[in-house]
């Protein structure tokens, strides 16, 4: 027997193709019977066509038509023609014709779906995810997976171009000293020995350069053991690049013609290059994050020189102690109610505020709590910094600069969401820079990496290593979109005096680190090029550009936020045998009977 | 300071360059002292070019590069001259030029590396390994990447324009009841369970049929827990391909495109099309092998009909006990030394064979220890069907048809080298079809999926399912090269009363195949269209596209034949605290102290 194989693709017939024969395949979308007349829309990967069973036709084919019901997979053979204009369906893109079916093979049949083969139903996720294969058949799982697709072939082809080299890495490798928890892989031939899958390539990448490779990418599984949130999945996707002999600025801008690219190519949307770029500090200061969203402005003031001897006793004190004092000017908010106001101050607690001072501009006159402390020359002050006009609602916090950052950084995407001051169509890019290289632990009493141990320092601050080590800026950037970070790297250190520095800063002798990044550092010894390099978000950036807000509809097969795959129930419980093998056992707390009846799994898709 | 970024790089500068002031970055691959003119050959990516030091020119610049050793990256600035035609270096592409430099920057220096970076020197492979960011700056190792970098490129090219949509499938996934051994993961969030790294997609590329797809491919890591050898590796990479509504014709052609594509673009050789279709029936029987070098003849003979009666009593005897007895005719090798021909019977033990009758055909009479057994009529049988001429060498073996394919297949391939009948510029490609659905498993005695459980048997033989099983002939191909399986794949069962039978043949009930397929055969009832596909050992067929004879050559960071990563030292030991929050221990026996002082490592690499 020989299956009717597919000629043409369903949702590609237009008028042109009127008067052929064509032979289709795909899946039974929806059936109508009309008085003895059955019309059949058939879906495949490119669309809907209205397929036509006809007793004038059809023959035999309109009794096999007739049991197919939704999902069963039919092969049917037919002519195309133009339907009566007075049928159009403007809505499909095949709506002006119709398929005349003369033959027909029913491929497969069909049980009925747990949920209907469309966009925009509701259907608890964790449905889904359990019968992934179907929810794949959605026409908006297909676009974003095709999204996808495309847009790996797009950065492959920039780097290609540009001469980069794809050189795929290890995912069995060695347990990281530093970083996130690893995931572990017992190894069977060596008794007691783990491999780690990785967090990153990075170790790799910089030996590729030392290895000479000058230009490496590579489209990287990636591995991280946390506990998850919406957007974190256990195992992600990075575009992983690395570069030598190039400087910062050359490799930024070369990422900017890649983005440019890609939106060009995805979403036909034309960025204005150069990007902008912030320094960590300007971001931290005007946007409260060191990923602003900069479709919208609504930047946040430091007024800590004009309340610094108020007499609103919390802007005094903050501002004796060290702490910073920030107002964001609501531009027409005086009218929130009553209740508005008030769960301002929740909203700051959520961020760890303890307040949020607020006062409003109504008829001329300031009106809140604080108002009443404020003199004269502050409220001119503030007036003119803040820009204060009628209608204005102007909120403060005061506290250490990290948690204003915070509360009045989320009080101004909140403003700007709840203002409309965000257009949803702008993709707006932009180069976070100079991020400190060190941060102080203060559990430890000790300085950290940032980024990471083998970050270049910016010349100019090479001198604080002596004095002030926190002082000193990193060559390191992030890029972010829409409030979203999509990628970050640096510039590495590729001498070994500055490496040196750099271990005396974070508290290691050169033991210490021999012991930590052994090899990695031997090989610094053999002739390292300047190098530095750069990681996209892939699942992120793909969400971005798909317009969705939860990485798990960019990804084929995620896993939920308790790092479970509900389609083929992994993790699992294996064969004491396999174990065995592996030169491991498992050591189990024992479960209190309540919790083991509750059923853990259904809910978990959901967070 | 700024760094002297490259203008153009080494290996591209030719006589069209004279001229120019270029700025190079690289690597010092030789440095020669002539009467006070240094000499530096400079070393990147793309090749290797001549910059010299002259007192005339380059001021400081000569004494900063004097302390230049070999492997220290310089920057160096310079006009292109072109060099004295008595002095063109024909064995570089730049031999007709050199860098007259005037600045140079020492970018950093370089210890004495353990092995010269150059080709062609014999060095440990551990060594090589242990120092991999070396061994990778050899001009054949950069060749190999990229080359192995091409050759993902034109397979992505290629199949994003026939409409292939590149999909990732999880890594940490479910242990597979059937297969290899599976490398586990154990899950922190769910004590007592475990992940496992797949061994190839092929669930989840047929889900994504079942899920609307229809065209499938990803170039993804798989993983086998086993024991290697030198043409495995516990990760490797394979080319995974997935289509629906297509039949096993239109998908083999369309790999045929693909195939003569990658090689017109890599090693700029034409394929002829179609490429040779040989059943697996008639490969066993002529070349001894389901993956025949093809690149010559030499095919094996069954002579069984001829000898059945014969006096040669094991001949006659084999045949009897449902044997086969085949030779094959060694054309010219007649003058064997007797050492040589004795040497065959322990080649023939080698694999399996009992013995290897010989017969040598010289000055018009054969001569050997069987001849005077043979009657007139059994001499001119044999000459006709292997048509003996003088000065041939003909060989027997009569055993179980495995055995004999074995050993006549294995000598066929040493006889095809020893006599230079393998032309190494060539490249043969063919597909093998038609292999057994299934094979008897004489332990278990029952039927085994030869290829897996889901491999569409030919509809002419589904008969055989009520009669006799070990018949049914499956559509599944394997793709060879030069004696070297680098595809492989199968037509798939999708429906649902084929796959019972299937189940049924392999002795399981449905609800046994449910414990062990369950969300998959959930999956086929909903929809499931006609689909197969095929999946390429990325790994071999780089190898044999770059004339390299083991697998480690073309992985950046390959593991040794005992899973040993020698440049991170992975699997390495873990902090109990990891394993204490994986909810596991290790097991370990006691080491008995000799072994322990053995150092197994150092010579794991090498086999």
């Amino acid at each position: 027997m020989n299956m009717m194989l597919k000629t043409h693709s369903c949702g590609t017939l237009t008028k042109k193709d009127v008067g052929q024969t064509v032979t289709l395949n795909g899946w039974v979308q929806r059936r109508r019977d009309l008085g003895g007349v059955l019309f059949i829309d058939l879906r495949d990967r490119t669309g809907i066509v209205q397929t036509v069973f006809n007793p004038d036709f059809s023959g035999d084919a309109l009794a096999i038509a007739d049991r197919a019901r939704n999902e069963y997979v039919l092969a049917v053979t037919g002519k195309v023609v133009e339907r009566d204009p007075e049928t159009y369906n403007a809505n499909l893109a095949t709506g002006e014709i119709e398929i005349r079916v003369t033959e027909i093979e029913v491929m497969n049949a069909a049980k009925t779906p747990p949920f209907p083969i469309e966009d925009g139903v509701e259907v608890d996720e964790s449905l889904r995810l359990k019968y992934r294969y179907l929810d794949l058949r959605r026409p908006e799982m297909q676009k974003t997976l095709l999204l996808r697709s495309k847009s790996a072939k797009i950065f492959r082809d920039y780097l290609d171009n540009e001469g980069f080299i794809e050189v795929e890495t290890p995912i069995l490798t060695k347990s990281t000293p530093e970083g996130a928890r690893d995931y572990l892989v017992p190894s069977r031939v060596h008794e007691g020995e783990f491999f780690a899958l990785p967090q990153s390539p990075q170790i790799f990448k910089q030996l590729l350069m030392v290895g000479g490779l000058e230009r490496y990418y590579q489209i990287a599984r990636c591995f991280r053991d946390e506990d998850l949130r919406a957007d974190r999945q256990p195992e992600f996707t990075q575009v992983d690049i690395e570069t030598s002999f190039l400087s910062q600025d050359q490799l930024l801008g070369m990422m900017e013609q890649l983005s440019a690219r890609l939106l060009r190519e995805t979403v036909g949307v034309e960025l204005e290059l150069p990007f902008q770029r912030i320094t960590y500090a300007d971001a931290m200061n005007k946007y409260g994050s060191d990923k602003p969203d900069l479709r919208f402005g609504l930047e946040i003031e430091d007024i800590t020189d004009i309340v610094s001897g108020s007499d609103v006793k919390v802007f005094a004190s903050v501002a004796a102690g060290g702490g910073v004092v920030k107002a964001l000017n609501a531009k027409g908010c005086a009218s929130w109610s009553r209740k508005e106001l008030d769960d301002l101050q929740p909203f700051a607690a959520r961020y760890g505020g303890k307040g949020l001072a607020w006062i409003t501009v109504k008829d001329g006159e300031w009106r809140g709590p604080i108002v009443k402390f404020l003199k004269e020359e502050e409220i001119a002050a503030l007036t003119e910094r803040l820009g204060v006009e009628e209608g204005d609602l102007l909120t403060f916090s005061a506290d250490k600069p990290k948690v204003v950052a915070d509360v009045l950084g989320n009080l101004r995407l909140k403003l700007g969401r709840d203002l409309g001051l965000i257009d949803d169509s702008k993709f707006k890019f932009a180069w976070v820079v100079d991020f400190p290289l060190l941060g102080w632990d203060e559990e430890a009493k000790r300085y950290v990496a940032e980024h990471h141990p083998f970050t270049r320092p910016k010349e100019e601050d090479l001198h604080y290593f002596d004095t002030d080590p926190g002082k000193i800026r990193a060559q390191a950037y992030d890029l972010v979109l829409n409030g979203y970070e999509v990628g970050g790297g640096s510039m590495r250190i590729y001498k070994r005096e500055v490496q040196e520095q750099m271990f005396k800063a974070l508290g290691f002798t050169m033991e210490e680190a021999h012991e930590k990044f052994g090899f990695l550092l031997d090989a610094f010894d053999y002739g390292t090029p300047p190098h530095g390099g750069i990681a996209f978000g892939f699942d992120r950036l793909v969400m971005l550009l798909a317009g969705r807000t939860n990485l798990r509809e960019t990804i084929a097969f995620p896993k939920t936020a308790s790092a479970t795959d509900l389609l083929c129930d992994a993790p699992s419980e294996v064969e004491l045998s396999q174990l065995e093998q592996l030169h491991i056992r498992t050591v189990l707390k024992p479960k209190p009977v309540a919790a083991a009846a509750a059923g853990a799994p259904a809910g978990e898709s959901n967070q």
